[in-house]
């Protein structure tokens, strides 16, 4: 955020992910803010296309210290905004996969690291695909309700239930590397729970979350993810839908915001490769505050991305 | 509407359309009350896959004699709710229109007319389809802002600004019977506008409509339609968005209620062959007015396919 | 509205009706605005017991004076706002009605003439018993989409679908000089319309009102009353819902704005002795629109009883 | 839930609750869900008499497994929507609460366990009457902000504050045996607090709530209730407003559904005679949290009844 | 709009207005559309000052052909957006007024005619400050509820309802070339409409408009502006609030959409010099359509003033 | 509230705070009910002018015995409703900070202690200086997000980012009797944390008062501000925006009701001298929580009052 801090006021101009420069081939970024607006893998209610454009909007109530840490991100890293995937062919799940591949590997190849606003979930195993191009496998820390490791719905492999499945099948998502935290909710089968836990993945269930405290929530991730590259995905119903209303698939007895700010400010100094905030639908977010809290989780996230940046 | 008229409160119940009988099979019926929860075919903003479930909640609000013509639909057709098509490819657009035309070929069989509510415009070319299987071209009154006659969109003509091109194509749409009504607002091109005309149909512009009146409107309908088989296709965003804001593609400055309601009843005396109203978005829709909008106009509808039942 | 016209911002104070003073016992007054606070009439959505209360807030947009008469209301009459009905026994549609009767008679008494804010319309039966203690029978200018004169409903007579039969049975009205505008919509039964018909009532069912147009309505309103004692009763669902969503049984296709102001104004110099303005139901109005179309509504009418005041 | 776990999108088709078969005569079933859409008996603000509807609606969204216990409530416990109490004097409480005894006591003699959604609390008083028929009295689990054991208001006694009461004088429900839980929020009297706390009832307060914790209500509640027939009754203002803005009578500072999870899930092996989901209220409910909170809150107890019906 | 016309969906992207190139510094633009959030100087409800925000997203809507012109303006003119006024001082309104002339004399002198989104009505004195200093006194025809000739309020005399004394006063707007369209509604005092009168403003109250036709109106404007230079200024409440509730002092009764796109359309070939749009204030408009009909109404003006481009 | 404890349906009458007199004078009255609808000062959303007539409207929630304490404020001190600071100068806020000192200067003089709903947060200066006139400096327990602390904004020193910097240069405040609870999110500078934390105030960030918890934070606070004359300032933001929604710079992160409770509930016995609720935005609280939040922290703080006025 370049602007002067007292200066203009933040309902004022064109909306760009918290009001970085407009930078749509991303050169000379250091962290590369995109949008993903496609919602065609969702399983139930859709409006997550609209994501981006609300975020970019909301986002410009963030501001530029963060209070805890003083850490100034738009000061020790170059941050822009790269605009949205230029999608073709919207009616083509696979088609639209590789599109979103294309797009993050052109950031990818000018260094710069991604922080994408969703979009439903289905769009990180494109963006992973793009990221792991050198380095592979990755490990993940994944906050979501669901585990996302569910296999073809209504014939197709690329909803927004299976991305995790696919990056696993496909050699980008290394799954002893992977957490999974706050998963509660029914489901139908237990298919996507048993994929996860025999696959080698640490899921923490809402209920033992609740039990064991944030903290030690922490320490159980940085121990799973370990060293090596790591991917953030966060999917805002992992929140609790009090903090998150507008979103598609909706579970009550979620993480509180205060509880997930801390998560993410206890993954400081891990080898991050790039994160996502999935799966705000402004048709179901009257208030706007899911994209408020979506836009500061991105905050939170761009200070681990800034610092890892500033570190290398 | 089998319940007695002073009965219960209107608040009650199972929801089904106008609180007809749930008649999955549509055995016994004349007229076949259908949801179709699809809006994979939207350009824009998505959500009329939830139509069918919020016309059907607020169907409850009508009743059982037409003020006007004191016709009482219920006496004289047998009106059932045939439930929605079974979806079992929905990120598949070509699968799914052939899902449609299966489930309306399998009610067209038992002898039922269907009256459909949407879903987006793109489920009228599969309803279509199973319809004119027998008699063939059939002609059209649609009232819609858009001439939906364009080309492929994103790669694919299955989207919902293309269906009657794609019905002309095969065959199953007379195009010199077909009466567009309150065309209207800016697109990107003149493609569709020109097809439109190219081919035969008459478009009457929103501007034309203001011009002439309802009455004329009318005749001119009658006119193009003459008495040959005809289907009634109305999309909700052919009204005013005020009455209509839940829609995907809203264009001010279009028809009234009052206007359609009165078009509707002028239809009177056609050999319809059936009907849909379509493109009802739910979560753009705060206040239901949209999904009161469609009932009604579902009703009113409802009574003409009824006095065309009693009379053959 | 006695603050100075150049004063204090509209959004400010205790809100009572117009911003005129709380004048709970309502002497001197000439025009008395009441509150009925009570919607146990309804027979399907509920919330008008929440209507004087938002009525009340929206009119401090109204102001004092009239753009077309130059009218200043609250110069040729006293205007107060007396406060709502007390009262006790909510759960009992008798004692309540009695309750509303005894209020107004009280009011009544002071000589001034209300003009009250409902609460849904069967309080319209209790408040006419209280005006015609004296002269009596009353004629009625009643704006509705509905003929309110069906029989009981579930068991009770004092629903909001009944109260002009109630009132006609009573002796209270006189059916041959009732006229009522905007009539249409489904029902179940027409035992409502053959009551208003066989009684003598002039029904202007909405497909005449839009074929005759205002000045015909005014006409005809004005010559089925005559110069006899005369009562407004204005039902907000009588306009169209994109005016008044909020209201518990709404049916499209009714009158506008600028027709009910146009007709309101029409009725100057008639023998008025009181007036409502019924059926808003704030949970049902989001935008605040339905409350604003009524204040503004009350106003014209106050117009006219001031006028009516300034003349006798 | 009868269909393939893997099929049909969710928002498809007649919402009947949990996507249960409509059975309305309730033959066959071991758990009845049923719908009791009436607010007569509220003291503020209407609305409860929608909640069966949007709770069917929003229901869709639950399934099939329980994600901590693994259970199958559909594959254990045959289950279906037994529709909504056929009302016909809706005016009269009356005759009210007897056609919900009625209706209840013919579920109750076909054996099956009701699970209702109301409607607002007052519902609560009848529905027992019907259930403890046979053994009686009965305990119960109660969570609310309120303890439902007032006197008359406004001349009535069967408004939504005083059930509990009724129950308690009518034999039916055997105040030790009763524990109320979330209690809070000023009274105007302490008549209420008065007779639970005197009639023997053991009432945790929320500031109780607050500093024990979940598993010490849990106990508590349990050593309460002991071993004998018990019924839940679940107020959504129980929680906090923020989980559950869609009611009649919020007040802050309530329970969280993280913790009314924890607390039903620990209610297992009870020997539970039925249980109901009261106060919903659609038209403050502009989310559709309140009806997701209430539908899954309602799986939650489906479970429990589920395992009872499973064991005995 | 520069894309590929069946291009990118239109929700993708950094919201320009109408999705064109932001032109910060407005060279080589034809016309230049510019965002003033500003609301200082509402005297009821503020908001208006996120207009501009939420005008750009909704205008993704808007298209490249006119439907009755098939003009083509970014085709004939070069159109960009040149973002907002960069406002230092918004609680002085003085000192606002003054940044408002000096952005737009900067883009003045770059040759470009400016389309403004507000913001309240109060920035268009000092927009006309900055176009009128070359050519003056001009022209108007201005499209509002009230005629905005008031004196001060609450001590300030840059409030939203004087700009047009005050343009007046300064010799920069020319009365008897200005001619007022829509005004209605009730008034504390008749200062403003008398100041309209006095100084040579035809003013068309909404009676009038209604009486007379958009026809009529639109030659009666044609009269009063003639051929000299002119500004069109188009306050949203001039239309009915059922077309823009999102605004700060709603009056019922006004103009339709259909209405205002035939008087604009009726303003070709006009010496047009300059146009706004004003007074949206999103938090009121809860449905996005106020924004919508602004948008649309923009596009209508920017066609004006594309063609008067095209031929100077 | 002198109503019979167990009358009037709560949704009945003028809305006066709580359902106190309307005593605009405040004789006689120990704790005076104040609105200050001002939101001049805000640097982000508007909206804060319509709070006190929102809090008016809900504050008819709010009852008569506080559960906890049982403590009956009406009982013991009388309060009264004393209306609205009279503006006459709203477009220049050093006018506007001198007429809100006016107003509580003559309330003050009449022995009242006040309790204000706002408005913006620069509203607590001018009503510290009427306070404070007698003894000073007081101290103050101030709930918030920010500090409030920080310089001019855009020129002026009274926006409502710096009513306290304000407060400590006039010498009406003492930094070192002041902490600060609550406080988080990320600034463009770090200019107010430091002038609170050089000035000598008590911050206590959210993340402190996660970790130590409520009781704590009371020990802490009442340490503070020991036993010299305090204020209560309560900016609703403080709370989690899933309270208060409806403000105008949410911050995620924030005190949960149960916390501020407590909070409140701790301050008891402190030489309390006024308080205020500050920054509830009712065009962005949609469901009317916020307003009760507010209100119901208002019944807290005014049992405090009261337990002080008793006790003097």
């Amino acid at each position: 955020m370049s602007d002067d801090p007292k200066g203009a006021p933040r309902y004022m101009g064109i909306p760009t992910f918290m009001r970085t420069p407009y930078t749509p081939d991303g050169k000379g970024l250091d962290i590369a803010l995109a949008g993903v607006p496609y919602d065609g893998g969702v399983t139930n209610r859709p409006g997550a296309r609209h994501g981006p454009r609300q975020i970019r909007d909301l986002s410009s109530l963030t501001r530029s210290i963060h209070h805890v840490s003083k850490l100034k991100p738009f000061d020790v890293a170059r941050v822009g905004d790269v605009g949205d995937v230029p999608f073709t062919s919207v009616y083509d799940p696979e088609k639209t996969m590789d599109e979103i591949t294309d797009f993050f590997s052109t950031i990818h190849k000018t260094g710069a690291m991604p922080l994408t606003a969703g979009g439903d979930h289905s769009i990180t195993f494109p963006i992973m695909r793009a990221i792991a191009s050198l380095k592979k496998p990755i490990g993940m820390v994944h906050v979501d309700a669901h585990t996302d490791t569910w296999g073809p719905f209504q014939g197709s492999k690329f909803h927004h239930g299976g991305p995790f499945r696919l990056a696993v099948e496909a050699g980008i998502l290394d799954p002893k590397r992977t957490v999974q935290i706050g998963i509660r909710g029914a489901q139908n089968t237990d298919e996507g729970w048993n994929y996860s836990r025999d696959s080698g993945m640490r899921v923490i269930f809402m209920e033992e979350f609740t039990e064991i405290g944030v903290q030690a929530v922490i320490a159980e991730a940085r121990r799973v993810v370990g060293d090596g590259p790591t991917y953030i995905s966060f999917d805002v119903d992992g929140l609790d839908p009090i903090y998150a209303p507008g979103t598609g698939t909706p579970e009550i007895g979620g993480i509180t915001t205060i509880e997930a700010q801390a998560l993410l400010r206890g993954l400081g100094g891990l080898d991050l490769v790039g994160a996502d905030v999935v799966e705000v639908s402004p048709p179901f977010d009257q208030t706007g505050n899911t994209a408020i809290v979506a836009a500061t989780m991105m905050f939170e996230i761009l200070c681990l991305l800034a610092e890892r940046v500033s570190t290398r």
